[in-house]
């Protein structure tokens, strides 16, 4: 065997989370399980392949069986299958594969290994309850709903004693107090009114931040959970909106924030200064006098939740008189939830309880409605509390965000990085790309990866565009549409807003710019990439293999029994030849007709060679792959699924 | 800055755990801690430092402050300090350097990098209450008691019914029902009197597998915890051999299975067939009469223990009644327990319980003597059970044995490489070992680190000797005994014994033999490097740098402010040259003697070459480590542990 870090990754082993791969996405506890092993032929001569599981963290090794080829020579695969069972809720296995050499490797969700691999990298089958389907097959449009639309009625309203109105061309103030007073004014109704814009974008799925009442126009300081804030049109501007996207196939969740409230919440109204209130046990208190209290890395106004108060669970979190279960329900039916601050959730000092307050709401979610989502806000090293036990995805920047833009964006002075302090943004190649994705993405179950949001940016970070040059943008999209996770779409991305920080951002929608021809090249651009993912399944449920990793172009593939999508992403002129690697064409030698971009493949005795003459995004569209029969299946359940 | 990968270790940033770069190895919740960072100053214009933590898991950055420099030119160091509040009980912590050049990199427990890492890998500081100081300086004698020694009294006890006696010198049984009846008779008094061999080897702590009653030669299927097995002399047997250990400063620990009991166990005995019993909740019933159970990979004769029952915690692990206190208490004093398979326990299915054991062991030992130890079986990726909550240290071979092994044996053909089933035994480079020894490493806090068996081999085991040329066993005994954890001596292998796996292994101590040439060599080899250790306390508590990692000769140091101790591992002939890197030897050009070993180090204007004729030891104590003076150290608490 060549060292695996030698070798192009086309050639390597392959298994991942995908249908190709595992019989099914929702196994249940004491389930078979079929797992797949493709083998490349000109890999080597692999005499004899085992899983290694670890029930109870014991390892146990299953031998798989051969079971055939498909295609031949450099497009050619042996094909090998096990059956596990699921013996715990979350299952990690890997694959050992001898060779006839004597010498053997490691497969698992990092890559191929010669040595001995980390627990925390197998690949995992998860018995918990699964996501719904809709998860991965989900396009995200993120609305801060204070910047994006004002129906009539939002005129006629008057701001409150807090807020410091502003027109919406006012430019964003970024300093305090305006970054958190000043005060827009957009509805609910204002998003109702704007969904035939969703509707061309070819979004599916819109998340709301908060709509309850607070002090600031971010409203993540919740003054009550009991009503939707009457700036925003209250309950039934909320019911009209929801309604209303559902009408048209559009999924609406909402935003909670599970780690504190608003110093003006009721429940910290009731219980500041007084400690029989019912609601003491809400707070971590640093006086007998309930005068101070922990908060939110310090900051007064967002008083820390105390989990350990199981009256607090009830209101919030537990049972269907809850709050996390009251939204969900007729007649408002939200479709889930982004937690906010869910990586501290729970967590003080020697507390944690973020299990347990994670897994809470998700039962709570699952005994009103089990069709709804659950993503929690945790920006850095997710892989932790994401194995699946409550959180569906993560809304993360280290697996996605942050390599994106360390590989497309300019080396800009910045002085904060998403948080990290690192005076200007780093300039990586595509293998760095490659290999920090693969580094966060590989300790995520596949369907927790499936629904981990792939954000250009956020209503807390910089917009992209502040940074990138346009040529990126189409990278950018094209990335986050194809590669594992849900796309997501922060409001005005589409229009090329720019913003430096999480306050700047948060810029009001320019409706009048739509029909500039550049602000609508822009959302025909997104509407493409995002109508390429729509219209390929395997963009969003098929497995991911890397065939070209460089230093300006990326080369990959989502595959799926149905088809396989080829996908290039350039940020430079590139010339990439996969020599000798044929793909599924059919028609022999000649020029391939990209579905979407510029880039043009050719397929020769060479092999396949893609030209970018600049930064691009194109995408190939060719037949599907093509598994070996298998008489041994032991598990009919199993694959009907 | 030059990629990492490029650079030789000795140029790269060092932290570790050890008192150079961390002020205290027992902080509290909510303590200061100084950390220290040191950089060659050959590695380019670090121009901020700042240390990374995660509170909360919410990333927080501190900035480190430069603290001068020692030392010029190679051998020169720019070193930085920061201060850290503990804020939780495992609290992680990294490095991000920028640079001149406006790039930066990030410096973990595995190693320096380029992107960003992953939180499992961070340095650590641990709150949870500390491991005894002699933890980390131990030195273990493993002993398998009926195989070690057999006193007057032990010719005149009866074998039990399952008992097939043995003569002392009769070969050992590999089959069943033999491998597990074969009975030797070996007793506690034959410990007893021969301490004198484990003074004359230098070991401190005494590791008994079991010696309560079973069914076996092992004992691992106990049949109660009561008393000690009158075959090996009885409870008034411990007592003398703890006293006479102790009166000679050696320390003795015993051996718990928390995973099942045996068959024959008293409690197992009452709730068999009988539903109510008070011992019913103790094990996992598969049908309502209690015939059926679950049980260690489904051996009927090892029932799997159910630990949502509290009563069993009650007479097993919880408070000073329960077994695991009983016998650290007079007239037993026991100074700790190694937990037979840690890794099991409390696992099955949906049920996860182990924290809650271990941590209720651990709890339940610090009420009756907290100056004990506490060891757990993970015979693989330990990493997740073991940051300090309560096991102080791993019985594993995933850090230390495998990648040993896979460096210096023979790739002979073996039917299994401690469970894994390669077909033989892994031919690994010493770049290889590195990599294995510090993936696995990297995971465990450092004083975990400290108190993890280094063991050749075990009871468990195949003997290292049968696959390895007798030029490697100094190679491997030197790597065990400096290596960071606790140099593990199995019973045996200081008479050079072989044994095809752990049945085989357990053959009894060849005590006749001790005189032979050989056998006396390889015992004064044995006593000699374990001198080594203990005559240098930085080998057991010392930070550790790597040198040279090639193929086949490994060049690192343990340090400390009193001393650095130069190591050279070498397979096979090597010579190697640290080009420009000045040792602090003080006297200039020359050789340099070493403390024990053959190879040659020789200052020059090159630098420093070492030279080996062929497979060797060798260590050469230097002086220590100089730390800038510090004014704005803020933490006298922390410093002054």
């Amino acid at each position: 065997m060549r060292p695996a870090h030698l070798l192009p990754h086309y050639l390597l082993p392959h298994h991942d989370g995908s249908p190709l791969y595992v019989s099914t996405q929702a196994p249940m506890l004491g389930d078979t399980v079929t797992v797949r092993l493709r083998i490349p032929l000109t890999f080597g001569d692999v005499t004899m392949v085992r899983t290694r599981s670890n029930p109870d963290r014991e390892p146990r090794f299953d031998e798989a069986r051969p079971i055939g080829s498909t295609g031949a020579g450099d497009d050619g695969y042996a094909w090998w299958a096990a059956d596990l069972v699921v013996e715990n809720p979350v299952h990690g296995y890997r694959f050992l594969l001898s060779l006839a050499d004597g010498s053997h490797c490691w497969l698992n969700a990092s890559g191929l290994h010669d040595i001995e691999t980390l627990d925390a990298e197998d690949f995992k089958l998860v018995a918990h309850p699964a996501p719904p389907d809709w998860a991965a097959t989900s396009v995200m449009y993120q609305v801060f709903p204070d910047r994006f639309a004002r129906s009539a009625a939002a005129g006629q309203r008057q701001a409150p004693d807090w807020a410091m109105p502003a027109e919406w061309d006012d430019a964003v103030d970024q300093l305090p107090p305006g970054r958190s007073h000043q005060f827009y004014g957009g509805d609910l109704d204002g998003i109702t009114e704007h969904l035939d814009h969703l509707e061309r974008l070819g979004v599916t799925l819109l998340y709301l931040t908060p709509v309850f009442p607070g002090r600031s126009n971010h409203r993540y300081d919740a003054s009550g959970f009991a009503e939707v804030d009457p700036l925003l049109g209250g309950d039934p501007a909320l019911i009209r909106l929801v309604e209303a996207a559902h009408a048209r196939g559009l999924q609406v969740i909402g935003d909670l924030t599970a780690n504190h409230s608003g110093d003006g919440h009721e429940w910290f109204q009731a219980a500041h200064h007084t400690p029989d209130a019912p609601e003491s046990s809400f707070y971590y208190w640093l006086d007998p006098e309930q005068h101070d209290y922990m908060s939110w890395l310090g900051v007064p106004a967002l008083p820390k939740f105390n989990w350990t108060s199981p009256e607090l669970r009830r209101r919030f979190i537990d049972g269907p008189d809850s709050v996390a279960a009251r939204w969900l329900k007729p007649p408002f039916n939200l479709d889930g939830w982004r937690i906010d601050v869910a990586n501290m959730t729970g967590r003080l000092g020697d507390d944690d309880l973020n299990a347990e307050v994670r897994q809470t709401i998700r039962r709570t979610m699952i005994d009103v409605n089990p069709d709804t989502i659950l993503l929690g806000e945790f920006t850095n090293d997710a892989s932790g509390d994401f194995q699946g036990d409550a959180w569906h995805g993560a809304m993360t920047y280290a697996n996605f965000t942050r390599p994106l833009w360390s590989w497309l964006a300019r080396p800009d002075p910045v002085s904060s990085f998403f948080g990290l302090p690192l005076g200007s943004i780093p300039a990586h190649t595509g293998e760095q790309f490659h290999r920090a994705h693969t580094r966060f993405a590989a300790g995520f179950p596949w369907r927790t990866r499936l629904a981990t949001m792939n954000a250009l940016d956020t209503h807390d970070t910089a917009r992209f565009r502040t940074h990138a040059d346009a040529e990126a943008v189409p990278v950018a999209v094209g990335l986050s549409v194809t590669l594992p996770g849900i796309p997501v779409v922060f409001a005005g991305d589409e229009f090329g807003l720019v913003g430096v920080d999480g306050e700047h951002s948060r810029t009001p929608m320019p409706w009048g710019s739509a029909a500039e021809p550049a602000v609508a090249a822009t959302i025909d651009l997104y509407a493409e990439l995002i109508g390429l993912r729509r219209s390929h399944e395997a963009l969003s449920t098929g497995g991911l293999r890397w065939f070209h990793v460089g230093d300006d172009a990326l080369v990959y593939v989502r595959e799926s029994e149905q088809e396989t999508v080829l996908l290039l992403a350039a940020r430079a002129a590139a010339d990439v030849t996969l020599p000798g690697w044929v793909l599924p064409v059919g028609g022999g030698a000649g020029a391939v007709p990209p579905e979407v971009g510029t880039a043009v493949a050719t397929v020769s005795d060479a092999g396949l060679r893609l030209v970018a003459t600049g930064a691009s995004f194109t995408a190939w569209v060719l037949p599907g792959v093509t598994i070996p029969p298998d008489a041994h299946l032991v598990s009919p359940r199993g694959l009907a699924r």
